[in-house]
């Protein structure tokens, strides 16, 4: 090695889960740990025959260098569905196709953060919005979440004192709290959003993935100029694929596909195609009430088991929607300690230090409900159980609790 | 629009190639503007059944999310070719996999640059490598070309005054100029590196498109150590599917691979898994014959006809492989009029001014024979030529040199 690195390799943290993820390659690992969907709902056939499709009809254009922004038809279906769902009166002209929404936030990073320039985004935070918009060098800064949303008191003092540029959310079915943002809080967000110099940004792989409850609003129907709106095909389709997209007023969107062009030059031409005839052949809707009755049983077994197995000093979220809970053990007790008792029984979560960018989060834990079925969630939460009594018994600090 | 953006947009050139190809998008349009493979070429239905076959074997596998690095499998196999076609010393581990190897740069940006650290490149240069750096904000500077390589002087004079933290090269075909680095000029450039502490990108699209000469030597066999080397399978198999992969010393690969997985977690498993399991199935040499012979003809084409047509004043390369070559017109004669000229008349290309960091390339212009049929090609030099006497004949600046 002969040069020096950048300096803003020293604020990208390593991913704690993807580290994880190498020891739950594992097979007999029960991961609560990962992101990941369940592959028994994949589209396999339909995908298999819409790719069947595009090699006999585009051929060899499938196969071709395409435009920076997307396949027009693709682009245009997105825009379209956005519409019937959520009456967002956006074109295909406002949609740019990412490679996965994780790109989508690593072009937001290219498009607006100076080093240094303060960001603000949800205590607990998703890990990869972290880690793509660290490479920018921003001041992240968090903003607590209780069980309605972003804590308004928290947010006024924020926006106050610290003008963050960015405000990076997860409003629907948060990753990692599984908590969605209440009616009211949207409003109640958006309002004091609405007269200050800052870009929202409504992450919402998670929206269409939505067991009980009504259908939330999105933030950018409340603040269309605002907001910038990243989607996904990875949790409703399939994440192989790469596939995601950004919705955002039209001059963001220039300079958005102008970087998108110096990062990539464009998103998968095939895999584009590929998707573009699956959803005009099949009715997503149906497919997601499919992919829906597995996770709400995922979910159900899960909270079951937390309520039958774990102490009830204890406390979990009760996902409406979405792959992930979030538990708090009583104070003093180390989820990190959890995870090393958990991983020798093959068991696996994330401990919730990684999620908080100013730190805390050492009694907080992840766990996924997507990707293990119900058998297996029983006894992965049962052995949990197991494993917190035993840091009570083996004379720690935590003592006293249990 | 209520926030201001990164300083970095103002450095980011808009692509005139990618402009250029909205225009070139009209099919009557004869272009040499892009720098797009014949689409002719395409493997399409051994792609089609190796697809068929990833479907049938992997399934769920192949639409799952994988590894930050790439499939191991796939990564071997470009290790072991590597090793086969240039010797080097390469595993798996040496590997990372990348969407297209113009997300290489993007990676590379991140990893070594902060802002205003010096960066050398070839003068003229690619254009792609100037987007992509210019996100992370480096001075950059240009060392001239002659027909065989990099300038030695000037190279001499850069390394002494500016220092550079990394030089970046095409060194096989180049693009734009179509050039090759001849074998004493590579160990001569290897030799003034070797005791700098430099990192040298060697950036090789198009090395396995060679129609005449030798094999070339890799930069990164004479400097392994200092050497990040970028691959694509862009031009040998199909840029549709955006993968490409980086060779690089461990340490420098542990920092790629951190910030890959903040960019875009992982490229397609998909595509990797297609692209797999078609070099398992196919001889890729053999298909590279058939290609080059397609490649060769329209090169050999594009050359007579410039013999023929164009006026002797003119200079132009005689690539030996690739997809470009390069016209420098007499001093005085604007390539952006003869643009402006031609593209009247449905005939374009790139003026060379892009392609330069630090000013020039007026009378210069790039142009790609890899994606338009003898015919086509024929026709459109004559086009030019007729154009370039017109340039003459309307009585402007130039006109004492026709």
């Amino acid at each position: 090695m002969t040069a020096e690195y950048a300096q803003r390799l020293t604020r990208v943290p390593q991913s704690f889960i993807r580290e994880i993820l190498q020891v739950t390659l594992d097979p007999s690992v029960i991961s609560f740990a990962g992101g990941l969907p369940n592959a028994a709902t994949f589209p396999v056939t339909e995908l298999a025959e819409a790719t069947q499709k595009v090699y006999q009809s585009q051929g060899k254009g499938a196969l071709q260098y395409s435009t920076t922004r997307g396949l027009p038809e693709l682009r245009q279906h997105i825009a379209t569905d956005l519409k019937q769902r959520s009456g967002l009166d956006v074109t295909a002209d406002d949609i740019l196709i990412t490679s996965g929404s994780q790109q989508g936030l690593d072009l937001i990073g290219k498009v607006f953060l100076n080093r240094d320039d303060p960001v603000a985004m949800e205590r607990p935070g998703y890990l990869g919005a972290i880690q793509a918009l660290s490479v920018y060098e921003p001041n992240l800064m968090a903003i607590p979440l209780d069980e309605q949303g972003l804590e308004v008191q928290a947010l006024d003092l924020m926006l106050n004192h610290a003008a963050p540029k960015l405000l990076y959310t997860v409003p629907s079915y948060q990753n990692p709290s599984g908590i969605s943002y209440s009616e009211a809080r949207r409003r109640e967000v958006a309002d004091r959003l609405k007269n200050e110099d800052i870009v929202l940004i409504e992450d919402d792989p998670y929206g269409q993935l939505r067991y009980d409850g009504d259908e939330p609003t999105l933030l950018k129907s409340l603040l269309p100029d605002k907001t910038v709106l990243l989607g996904s095909f990875s949790k409703t389709v399939a994440p192989g694929l790469r596939l995601g997209w950004i919705c955002a007023e039209r001059d963001i969107l220039d300079k958005l596909a102008l970087v998108k062009q110096a990062t990539d030059l464009h998103t998968s031409t095939l895999n584009q195609q590929i998707l573009l005839q699956y959803l005009t052949d099949n009715n997503l809707d149906s497919h997601l009430q499919q992919v829906k009755a597995v996770y709400r049983q995922q979910r159900d077994t899960m909270i079951d088991a937390l309520e039958c197995y774990f102490p009830k000093d204890v406390h979990f979220t009760r996902p409406q929607g979405g792959m992930f809970l979030w538990i708090t053990l009583p104070q003093g007790v180390s989820s990190l300690e959890l995870f090393g008792l958990a991983i020798k029984e093959k068991v696996a979560f994330v401990p919730g230090t990684p999620f908080y960018v100013d730190g805390g989060g050492e009694n907080c834990l992840r766990l996924n409900f997507s990707n293990a079925d119900p058998n297996r969630i029983d006894q992965g939460i049962r052995i949990l159980s197991e494993c917190l009594v035993r840091i009570g018994q083996d004379g720690n600090t935590t003592t006293e609790l249990y």
